[in-house]
């Protein structure tokens, strides 16, 4: 294993001390319990907190700062972050106007963020909680019930952000992020595995010719092993049980997000995003708009997957809303 | 080899299709000649034109739009895109002020860039050029007489942009430039190699705890290969030869740039940047601007390169201004 860190047990802690010195104009930092926020006053705002495993970044700590999330707790390496930073966070982040979670539907995050919302209940502060699984490829897996949450957590997490920052109250943000999961479907493959630090070795091995379809962002088996092959074959397997799923039909329009795990180049996620947009031109959908880029990914896990939302014209304007982030910017 | 590709004769051009797809808002594509472009008129600015071997992205393609580049010119994987190209994008970009040609110093790009701006001239343009060769790894390299550019580019593009979106003339712009590359130095190292999609297997190979220090974007050599190391000593290796070179001393401000070769999650980069600022502070230089990401890499390449520039107030205050582009995006 090599790896750019200090000592095994200091890689999360230390990388987001480095987050938060390079990013000290959006985010602030607690290091006990760990969790990072906004810079700025949550005052008369619904909080938006989200947190998961670390080794998925940009994701959530990138995502924090205007028009997205309020705070992000990292556990360690591919493991649940426990309740005490989410009581902390959802306290740093509380604005009166109570806090929604966004929760990856992971057994141990859907679990810590249950209690951690009965704590803040019982300090006051109101949550509700909206638990993502928009990964077609399998039905149960590793660590969950029913389906993993994967890249629809970041359309999730850039609309229901604008909502809040627009001022919108929980009930109305927490249905505004309901209207993303009914709409957004994901599937990934991999081309090789990712090495979690503590363990010292690759999550799985691929051959020299072989890929992972289906593929969880912690490694979790997909639907099965097979040759490699070309981009445009990969993009068509991966968007058959999306669109699929979906029922995606002509005349509509979708948000598509071509997303790499981490250590693929960006030259090659660009061919594919080119066979999503010719897919789906062929079917007759268009595509709004475009996210192309790493944003949820596996340690330095080669491949990618592919989110697609259908999106009515109210979830494009909040798409296109002012976002501020170390990850996602634009439009102010 | 396995990478997300078609034919590898199509790899460059098949990602130029999907950039130009996904940044429509930003950018416009040429196939023949290959060139991107801004979507937006130039007339009344001076244009700024780089380009190089593909495989770095998202250098340059990625720098394009309001604030940094005005065109970009791809060449095949780390090979020279050729003069033609060059001159069209020169004429696509010609608002009237003349056009910078940002130029990293390899022996090929260099020649082409000569040739093109002397093209240009014959056809009214005027044109001038800088050369950058920002790394202190080594004195001459493979494809290098003195020393390579690297990550000082990216700051130069952003920051000769800034300048020539305000309206300075040709003069100016270059100047401009010319101030950043007095100031900027740079140094990286590699954990693996990469591959070249036309060579089929990894330019070079290190062993499971072997790292080689001033290594170049293209796997040229660099100064040594030695035993991996923790990442505060990575990171002091590098900055070493790069503090030295710069003489930089207390009471400096500086634009300190963690960059990732391709391959390398942010979780580490980020371990990375607490190091380089840790060190910097020790020695009373402030970090004034902070860049933390991968966007000048080696295609899929493990490692990382930091890059240093000694910032006045006006160079700040020109790194600050707006920059809409696929890649950098801040201030409006």
């Amino acid at each position: 294993m090599k790896k750019i860190m200090n000592a095994v047990a200091d890689i999360v802690r230390e990388s987001c001390e480095g987050f938060a010195l390079a990013h000290a104009d959006l985010v602030r930092l607690s290091t006990d319990p760990l969790f990072l926020c906004r810079a700025d006053s949550m005052s008369g705002r619904v909080g938006l907190l989200s947190g998961g495993g670390s080794g998925h970044e940009p994701l959530h700590s990138g995502f924090i700062g205007r028009g997205m999330l309020s705070a992000a707790c990292p556990g360690e390496v591919f493991t649940s972050p426990v309740p005490d930073q989410m009581l902390a966070a959802t306290k740093a982040i509380s604005g009166g106007k109570g806090v929604l979670y966004i929760v990856k539907n992971y057994t141990g995050d859907v679990m810590n963020f249950e209690l951690a919302a009965e704590l803040a209940a019982a300090e006051g502060i109101e949550v509700q909680s909206v638990v993502i699984g928009d990964d077609v490829a399998v039905e149960d897996s590793t660590w969950t019930a029913g389906r993993r949450g994967v890249g629809g957590t970041v359309l999730l997490e850039k609309i229901a952000g604008a909502a809040a920052e627009a001022g919108a109250d929980l009930a109305e943000v927490k249905k505004v992020a309901e209207g993303v999961m009914e709409n957004v479907r994901s599937m990934g493959l991999a081309l090789t595995g990712a090495t979690v630090p503590a363990a010292g070795k690759p999550n799985f091995v691929l051959a020299d010719d072989e890929m992972e379809l289906g593929i969880g962002i912690h490694g979790e088996p997909g639907r099965e092993r097979t040759a490699m092959k070309s981009a445009d074959e990969l993009v068509d397997a991966l968007l058959g049980p999306i669109i699929g799923d979906l029922g995606l039909g002509r005349g509509e329009e979708v948000i598509a997000f071509t997303n790499g795990m981490g250590g693929t180049p960006l030259l090659e996620l660009y061919v594919a995003h080119r066979q999503v947009v010719k897919h789906l031109e062929g079917l007759g959908v268009r595509v709004a708009r475009h996210l192309v880029g790493n944003f949820i990914t596996s340690l330095e896990m080669q491949g990618m997957s592919i989110t697609l939302m259908r999106a009515s014209a109210e979830q494009l304007r909040l798409w296109d809303a002012p976002v501020v982030t170390p990850a996602l910017r634009w439009g102010a």
